[in-house]
């Protein structure tokens, strides 16, 4: 931008935004100048605030802005008795969507990975451990991503829960419902078999 | 996002980016709170930065953060009396990349559209002819869009210089270097049969 060297540094770090390349970066520079400069400067604030109130909440570990997120604080879900691990807060997002799980969760904030020294800390597996032995859990859904990592986790968390004498499930793997056979991957259809249930 | 209400705000404000719905958005903001809230910072600063600072040339209109552009202020182009005329920064931008005009510009900030209110003064007309008549300008070169707004923002233009004696000409249209024949639109293949040079 031989033009501007302020309007070069802003698209330059609009590239840290992911998918977003230098021709994006620029569009969105050109368009927020143009037409939008209200927009930009609530999202410079909102960015600043975003990153500098948001953290992890205590007890479950998704972002939050409180010392505990919504979904902690919330009684009935305490009372439910049912511990939901998801591998992160967009897991979380996905199953509230739902509307049909109403217990709390716990956020790994990845998956156990050992080649990149992600152990069973660097996963919060001992506060997860802590809460086990402060009790009030009665099931243990595992709900990480169906790969061998997330598979993995699922294992040796179950293992834990058998420690603790928590009832650990594993969510079901099959075929997506909406979903043509012909185009579910043989994993996916070996899954769907080995989990039919009777009619 | 039950957990966290700034977090939703958040992804709310990253949807002002053009091309970006609530989904990049939620992928956007996740990315950075779990992986470059550096880059936010940076990206939160830059765009208060250039929503602040970044108006347009007082010559040329286009975007800059002084009060000429550097394009304005080169003494080679003021000298080449070439005056290249285009619809938005963006233009200027493609052109200077090809690395092959050595000229000024001026850039209208859209084209004329009677409908929509926009007429000669709104895309900066008067101050063009106070141009022409500071003298200096051997030729404009028309490169506004080739759609009907274009062309006739274009056409209006010239019989401007006309009345300043000041040579017009527009860009060639035709087919693209590199396209396929029997993929071109049949006004382009008009516009390149009629715009033929002999060899
Ligand atoms: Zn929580
Ligand atoms: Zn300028």
């Amino acid at each position: 931008m031989k033009f501007s060297p302020l309007l070069n540094e802003l698209i330059q770090a609009l590239t840290c935004l992911p998918g977003v390349g230098n021709k994006s970066a620029q569009r969105m520079a050109f368009h927020l100048l143009e037409r939008n400069r209200k927009g930009a400067i609530d999202l410079s604030n909102m960015l600043h605030n975003a990153m500098e109130h948001i953290h992890h909440c205590k007890r479950c570990r998704t972002f939050t802005e409180d010392e505990l997120c919504e979904i902690c604080r919330h009684p009935e879900r305490e009372a439910s008795g049912l511990l939901c691990i998801v591998e992160s807060p967009q897991d979380v997002l996905a199953i509230e969507q739902t509307l049909s799980y109403k217990g709390q969760y716990f956020v790994l904030m990845g998956h156990l990975s050992p080649i990149d020294g992600v152990g069973p800390e660097e996963i919060g597996l001992n506060e997860l451990e802590t809460r086990f032995s402060a009790g009030g859990i009665d099931e243990v859904i595992l709900a990480t991503n169906p790969t061998v990592e997330g598979e993995a986790t699922a294992h040796y968390i179950a293992q834990l829960c058998a420690a603790h004498n928590v009832e650990a499930s594993r969510i079901a793997h099959g075929v997506p419902v909406g979903g043509e056979l012909e185009y579910i991957d043989g994993n996916t259809l070996t899954h769907a078999f080995s989990g039919r249930r009777k009619l």
